[in-house]
């Protein structure tokens, strides 16, 4: 949600301009102050801000992304695992990525993966490859076996006409190096698995980008998180489109209500998603209900997109609000991170809270925005702080000292 | 002091409700804000938190409540020791618990705690203990030996009409087991030595309940911590009616100054309080005043007694600035945590914090509340902050590196 004031549009932020008579009128009579999603002027990933939100401190629980994304897309992962974040995309000859999304291939990347995960790895012993397409031209790839180390660097250089990356040891360990040579010859093999299948013989007919290389990126092994439930004894449930915060969820021991049409992208089913949060608060009392989209519309720079998915989610929110009554139940509101606009990228700028419910006091501010957030009621909290207060406000929280 | 808005009083909280002058001269001069006893959210008991507002760091220096406790009740400790907290109790021939406070004995205690003090422990080799009354149907105990360990579980089952619990060691060591044997065997001689004892025969025959048992609670070893002085370059000084607030600042090598009449109780003398600090200021440099009385209306849920006990310590807030020119000392005012009336236990919502004194910016605040707090010209700052803050304004804090 958060962003900057735009010297074009007014020195208003798309909170600003956006129409939310729903989450204006949660700010109203809730609690609202600003929230840095890890601390003041960090940026951060969407992991380790959702980590921080669900109450676990990423400086302690933290260990790449690879692996919550690959429990996100429903792999079953063990202690040893390590698993990346992969993208199908397109070389040249002298591996040169000319493209990172490999033309943003939609169809036929599950055929893509079949293939892919049928590479066995050589030089490295007893290490197996698990592979599997998730979204466009995203895909998680999980090495298996013994002595494996997540500190591996990326293959991904991240920038077209750049080469592709050799993934090297972070540090000096036989594990590390063991991993970096299986995913090196992994990355090899994908090309040369790739670049032959007939679906990318067919994509050339049609002048569309061979799919012709797997990149791989952020190596992580599985998070050894509490139950929230032992944390928080709130019997969790998760909302969300995206791998990652699925991945995270499952990881926590919450339950992941699928939802058809809950794309994680700009386009997504948000009637579908609020019928989904209704219907699981009647069994749960705590629903994570995630929307990706305004964050994409940040990262594409599109101030109109960022303005109208904030009026969709606010859409959302209200019809929410109709069913569940706020004079009963907690509601928190609050973004992972800014991503201005005019940046197209996270920043570390502090994002607005709200919390609303019973005996909660009224901020009686009349708009959700940055501005109203930092003069708001309830002051600068971190990410880690949002759970101790809502648990707190249920009355489940337990006492410190005696 | 800290409370949430009560519906049935026009969504004031009892702060909002009470007619207090002269905290609101206090706020208005000086700075106003938010403080979370630990941190946003967590639920803290007054020894933690009132630790934290010393400037001491619970997580480092917090042992259990037990030692301070009985520090508190005048006891002399050494560092291997473990002590709880006592209650008198009622139990019928179950061992079920019929009043956790027997009645809310007044009379007589030290004559039973006499006749508990000389129980000697035969399945434990080399463990004595001390047994002391200190407030109505509180007593102290000191397990005192080789090898015991604070890590055992409470006798008190917390609730009326369960059966009393066996102490358990909560770790697994030979310390824990021995100290678990001699508490369990303590509380079955304690209903020995009490069920007979004459005085619970009168009040049998007064229709009263009988004292028969202790139950303990909170073990604790002394907390190791470097003495006030060390810390703050203060010359330090406690008035208080708790053994809690007390032993603290014994445990903080400052002065108790004692004062007739002031009981830790909702009837307590805060003329002779209010005397006690303005004398004690001409010789010390540091005066920690606690007034316990709102905290124990909010325990009882009594909205009328919460508003009279603000009032009543406005009063003695009054008295004070009559006599210790705030234009040459500074003042600070907050509570250790918040206890709603609607709750009638600890929340852990942030509590309105004021310090005045010169210097200070102006919060122009009309009135102390939790409102104002929320929107004061301090921020939102934590209990272990109030000190360092304190002892910067008086001019003796140390230079942070060079």
């Amino acid at each position: 949600m958060a962003d900057r004031p735009l010297i074009d549009h007014d020195y208003k932020t798309p909170m600003e301009y956006a129409n939310t008579p729903n989450m204006d009128r949660l700010a109203k009579g809730g609690l609202v102050g600003q929230l840095d999603p890890i601390a003041p002027g960090i940026r951060p990933g969407s992991d380790v801000a959702n980590m921080a939100l669900l109450g676990y401190d990423p400086s302690k629980y933290y260990t790449g992304r690879g692996a919550i994304e690959a429990i996100g897309a429903g792999l079953d992962l063990s202690a040893s695992d390590v698993a990346f974040r992969c993208n199908f995309a397109t070389v040249d000859d002298d591996f040169r990525v000319t493209d990172r999304r490999a033309g943003r291939i939609r169809k036929g990347t599950s055929k893509l993966a079949k293939a892919v995960d049928a590479i066995k790895i050589d030089s490295v012993p007893g290490v197996r490859t698990i592979f599997k397409a998730t979204v466009e031209h995203r895909a998680v790839l999980v090495l298996r076996g013994e002595k494996l180390s997540r500190m591996v660097s990326d293959v991904d250089p991240k920038e077209e006409g750049s080469k592709i990356a050799i993934a090297k040891a972070l540090d000096g360990s036989d594990e590390a190096k063991r991993t970096a040579a299986a995913i090196n010859e992994f990355v090899k093999r994908s090309h040369e698995v790739l670049r032959e299948h007939p679906l990318n013989l067919d994509r050339a007919n049609d002048n569309e980008k061979a799919a012709n290389i797997v990149l791989t990126r952020g190596a992580g092994t599985v998070p050894n998180l509490p139950t929230f439930k032992s944390m928080f004894d709130l019997r969790g449930a998760c909302i969300s489109g995206t791998a990652l915060i699925k991945g995270l969820a499952t990881a926590a021991g919450m339950e992941v209500i699928d939802v058809k049409g809950a794309t994680g992208s700009l386009k997504t089913d948000y009637e579908a998603k609020a019928k989904a949060v209704i219907e699981g608060s009647r069994e749960k009392n705590f629903i994570l209900l995630h929307v990706k989209a305004p964050d994409i519309a940040g990262h594409d720079g599109d101030f109109k997109a960022k303005v109208r998915t904030l009026e969709e989610a606010d859409t959302l929110v209200g019809h929410i609000m109709d069913e569940v009554d706020i004079g009963l139940n907690y509601f928190a509101l609050t973004s992972d991170h800014a991503t201005p606009v005019a940046y197209g990228t996270h920043t570390g700028d502090p994002v607005p809270v709200v919390i609303a419910g019973p005996d909660v006091p009224a901020s009686r501010v009349l708009k959700l925005s940055e501005s109203t957030a930092s003069r708001g009621n309830l002051g600068r909290i971190r990410g880690i702080d949002l759970m101790p207060i809502l648990t707190d406000l249920v009355g489940r929280s337990r006492l410190y000292g005696s």
